[in-house]
C-alpha cells in the first residue's frame, strides 16, 4: 500500500519535529555565544534569500498547504514570530493542524484538480501531481534552506538533525 | 492512483533536470566573472558542509538509490569529475539510468524491506518508507544545498530555477 496520506502527513511532521529540534541546537548555540537571537532568525545565505525566520514560517505553510488535497483551505498563520519560542510554537501548530486532516480524504485527491494561490495568479494541479511537484519539493526546499543557514551560522548540527526520526532499523 | 513510481522517478528526473539548468547559469556566471569554475565547484556554505561538486555527486546518488525498490543495485559512479560539464554528463547519466528502472517493479515494492548501506552499517525500512524517509528527503537535501551553494556563490538563479519543469497550470 502506498498513500497520499502517508506520503505527506508524517513526512511534514517528521521535517518539522527536526526542525524544532534544530532550532533548539541553534538556541543554544546564539545563547553560549551571547549572540542575540535575533541575529540568528535574520541570518540568510545570500541577500536576496529569506532569513531563517522567513524560511520556517514557509515550511510550516508548505505543509499546511497539503490541506487542499482534504478539500480544507490552510489556515493563514500571522507572521508576527520573532523570538525562536514563537518560531517553534508556530512549527507545533503546524503539527496540531495536519493531525486534524483526514487521511483518506487526502487519498482520494489523486486525480482532482486543485487550485492554489500562486504569486500574482493561481496554479492548478492535479492532487498527485501537487503532492510530488509542488508540494514536497517546496517544502524541502525551505526545510533544507533553514537547516543549512543554521549550519552556516556556525551551529553543529548534522544530516541526522536534519533527517529527524524517521522508521530506520541499524542491521 | 497513486504509485511509488510516481511519487519517484518523474521527481527525480524534474530536479535533476532543474540542477543542470542551475549548472549553467552558474556556469555562464562564472565565465562572466572570469572565476575558474574549480572555485565554484569546491565552493560551500559551511567548512564541514560538501562543496557544490559533491552536493551534485550525491544528489545523483540518491536518485539512482531508488534502483532498490526496484530490486536493482544501483550501480556506483566513479567520483571523478572535475568539470562543470562532468558534473552536468553525471546527472544526464543518473536520468539515463532511472529511465532503464521498472516503474511496475517500483509500485510492487511498497511492504518490501529494502537494505541499503549506510555509513558503516546496513539500514533496513519497508520500500515506501525507504521512499518516503530516506531517499526523497536526502535527495532533496543535497538538491537544495547545491542550489544554495549556486546562490551564495552569487549566481542570480531563483526557486523556479530549483523547481523546474512541473506540470503546472497557471489559471
Amino acid at each position: 500500500m502506498f498513500t497520499m496520506s502517508q506520503a505527506s502527513l508524517p513526512v511534514f511532521e517528521i521535517g518539522l519535529n527536526a526542525l524544532s529540534g534544530v532550532l533548539d541546537k541553534a538556541a543554544a548555540y546564539a545563547a553560549a555565544k551571547k549572540v542575540d537571537p535575533s541575529v540568528l532568525m535574520g541570518w540568510r545565505l545570500a541577500p536576496d534569500m529569506y532569513a531563517l525566520g522567513r524560511q520556517i514560517q514557509v515550511t510550516c505553510d508548505l505543509a499546511k498547504s497539503s490541506a487542499r488535497l482534504a478539500g480544507v483551505e490552510p489556515p493563514k498563520f500571522d507572521d508576527t514570530e520573532t523570538t525562536i519560542e514563537q518560531f517553534k510554537e508556530r512549527i507545533a501548530r503546524t503539527i496540531g493542524f495536519l493531525k486534524t486532516l483526514d487521511g483518506k480524504a487526502i487519498d482520494a485527491s489523486s486525480e482532482r484538480e486543485i487550485t492554489f494561490p500562486l504569486g500574482q495568479n493561481k496554479g492548478q494541479m492535479t492532487g498527485c501531481d501537487y503532492l510530488n511537484h509542488f508540494v514536497l519539493p517546496n517544502f524541502y526546499f525551505h526545510l533544507t534552506a533553514a537547516y543549512a543557514v543554521v549550519r552556516n551560522f556556525g551551529v553543529d548540527v548534522g544530516k541526522r538533525d536534519f533527517i529527524g526520526a524517521i522508521p530506520l532499523k541499524l542491521i
